[in-house]
């Protein structure tokens, strides 16, 4: 299980690692289009837009659906909960350690304080 | 700007599209490490895991200092605070489609209720 999110999660950030892809996607929740329409819009040849659109099938983000010659794209039944569950929890885990470390160099102020007054005290 | 945004986001995205990077992240949020440790928790070269530093520290997401021999590896002062913000767009714009389409199929299966009607009506 782990491995085959570990997986997931390869595919899917890697995805998300290009403009015209990330494009593709809000295009998509917008309305289906087809290859060709896709490849108009970003101004990409056909075999450029099918090769982002593998990537994108592959990781789940979309489907597509070919009927006569037209191959249409829609958006995958994958919603990025996990990638958005992982973040958050990267900036849980963040926050906790620059918390921790805003601590550590308090600590270190206050001792130079005490030695600075215990300095003064002699 | 917009173009520096899409530029960070490839990196981000790219760097966490490896388990080992997302694996030094979540290590680095406890403790701060030097490469010669990470290589030995990873149970990889010091080369490979130099380079996988260097994708980290391309995207921000981690800072390095080089004290005598040692490079220490910190978390960089990137949240992933924007990224976390765009898939969350993105889940909204998700969202909002399917709901669209929930709708159109519930429009096409009331219309086919009333022509059911009207036919057994004749």
């Amino acid at each position: 299980m782990v491995q085959y999110m570990q997986t997931r999660f390869d595919a899917s950030f890697a995805a998300l690692a290009d403009p015209t892809r990330r494009g593709i996607l809000e295009q998509l929740a917008r309305a289906d289009a087809s290859i060709t329409e896709l490849a108009g819009k970003f101004r990409m040849t056909l075999t450029g837009m099918k090769k982002h659109i593998g990537v994108l099938e592959r990781a789940r983000l979309v489907s597509t659906e070919k009927i006569g010659r037209v191959r249409t794209c829609r958006l995958g039944l994958r919603q990025l909960e996990e990638e958005a569950a992982w973040i958050e929890g990267y900036r849980q885990l963040w926050d906790a350690r620059f918390n921790e470390l805003d601590k550590i160099v308090e600590e270190l102020k206050q001792r130079e304080k005490a030695h600075g007054r215990q300095k003064r005290g002699k």
